[in-house]
């Protein structure tokens, strides 16, 4: 359960590090954090988000803390736990905020002290702005939440961290397992951002924006990445993305066909369907 | 000129026939409707988007007009031109709405009786839903309109058609020939709707609307589609959509490899070239 005594640091104070403590802090947790850099802690002390903050990671930073939210880059999140993990409190949960989740939440159970338990979870949440001066934790009303819990959790631990996702204000929260989170997200999410980089790098358009309508707008809003962050997440998922792109580009092939041979029935009827099923997404 | 004491005939009272003649009245033009269904002449009226209307074409529902606005598509425009172009008073000025030039501002012109003038022109503004009902004139502000001249136009209707888009409340007025304009369109809008019907019927997503992000929720706004309008759009179009496609899909390609290949410089190189210039998109 996630008491209202429970102390939860925060590892990683950006955007969505950053939107956590605040929503975390205004329900009336003690929130701590730890961040590269002292200006985020700062910030998030003036403005409320944390009761305390600290760039140097020490048992005394650490020790006390009862949930620990990982809001890190994959591979940075490894490299904590592998150096810092001595300092957990036993019996503390801790979760993360990644993107992708069978290249992250195995390797971090398999190394993890017994005494400790890791629950994945990805809040499907995010703007095209960075760090904590942009965190507003008003971005998870109406989102959605996954946990992908795995053999080595217990129904406690998994139950706490839906409960973060519930107070956290996120409306729909969801049990996938690792690998079924990172097809769906290799599809919803990754697909899509490819999509929208290679419209956007696909020909010169630098004199088309009096010629757009919202269609293209819409496409390319997502065109604006994280380039760190995104190409590690693709390379993370590679053989699930590549799947994906796959699948896609086939079907942009059958349409392009369609209009090459003047098929109107077989436009039409995509499009029917993909009317449809757009209804679904619509509730 | 545009002048105020000019009669508008709308021909085709649906979501953007009727977003015009919505707009125009409010302006204090005095405009007129043709279209076929008597609910939608009676709903018009009702809505005082009109001051007349009549679902039988005549000499007496067309003869008093200086400018016509047809809101039809593009094959529908021809058909009633070729019927009915006898009624039209002699000097007055016609335009359309249709998305794609090429293959009709040159085929109404060569058709055209000589003392008639026809200026293409396309609002980039719509909607997922059709029909007058769905009129609101509030979707052209902010929104582009193109002005698509050829060789046969005048230089004061050219301007009559510009100043219209700016009557209507567009923000941007640009003009383009006809297959300046189609390249364009074939690659902002048209290639984007077929990107969103790609995605939304490669696979089947029917469960994953609890899983999905703003991202899939953007590219595929434009998934409802109205099948008879775009099938029909898109074989007009044919040769320059085709090489809008191919360029994407080349592009996608080129990710592709980047991911199966680990080539994280290229992914990053491309994201922060599609950074750069969403950004032109953005003012």
């Amino acid at each position: 359960m996630l008491t209202e005594d429970k102390k939860i640091l925060i590892v990683g104070l950006g955007l969505i590090g950053g939107s956590y403590a605040q929503a975390l802090k205004r329900k009336g947790w003690y929130v701590g954090a730890i961040t590269r850099s002292q200006a985020s802690i700062d910030y998030a002390l003036a403005q409320g988000f944390i009761d305390t903050g600290t760039t140097e990671v020490s048992e005394e930073a650490v020790a006390q803390y009862d949930l620990i939210v990982f809001a890190l880059y994959p591979n940075v999140l490894l490299k904590w736990l592998q150096t810092n993990q001595k300092y957990i409190k036993s019996g503390a949960v801790l979760t993360d905020v990644t993107g992708v989740k069978a290249k992250v939440v195995y390797k971090v159970q398999a190394m993890l002290r017994p005494d400790l338990e890791f629950v994945g979870a990805h809040p499907m949440a995010g703007r095209e702005v960075y760090g904590v001066r942009n965190a507003d934790c008003s971005i998870f009303n109406g989102a959605n939440y996954i946990v992908t819990p795995t053999e080595a959790n217990t129904e406690p631990a998994i139950s706490e961290i839906e409960e973060l996702g519930r107070v956290l204000g996120f409306a729909r929260i969801s049990r996938l397992s690792p690998e079924r989170h990172d097809e769906m997200i290799g599809f919803l999410s990754q697909l899509t951002h490819c999509i929208a980089v290679a419209l956007m790098t696909c020909r010169d358009v630098e004199h088309m924006s009096a010629y757009s309508g919202d269609s293209f707008r819409d496409l390319t809003r997502i065109a604006r990445i994280n380039d760190e962050m995104w190409s590690e997440l693709f390379l993370l998922n590679r053989d699930t993305l590549l799947q994906q792109i796959d699948m896609f580009t086939e079907q942009m092939g059958r349409i392009r066909s369609a209009v090459a041979q003047g098929d109107s029935g077989l436009l039409r009827e995509l499009m029917r369907l993909s009317t449809a099923r757009r209804a679904l997404f619509d509730k």
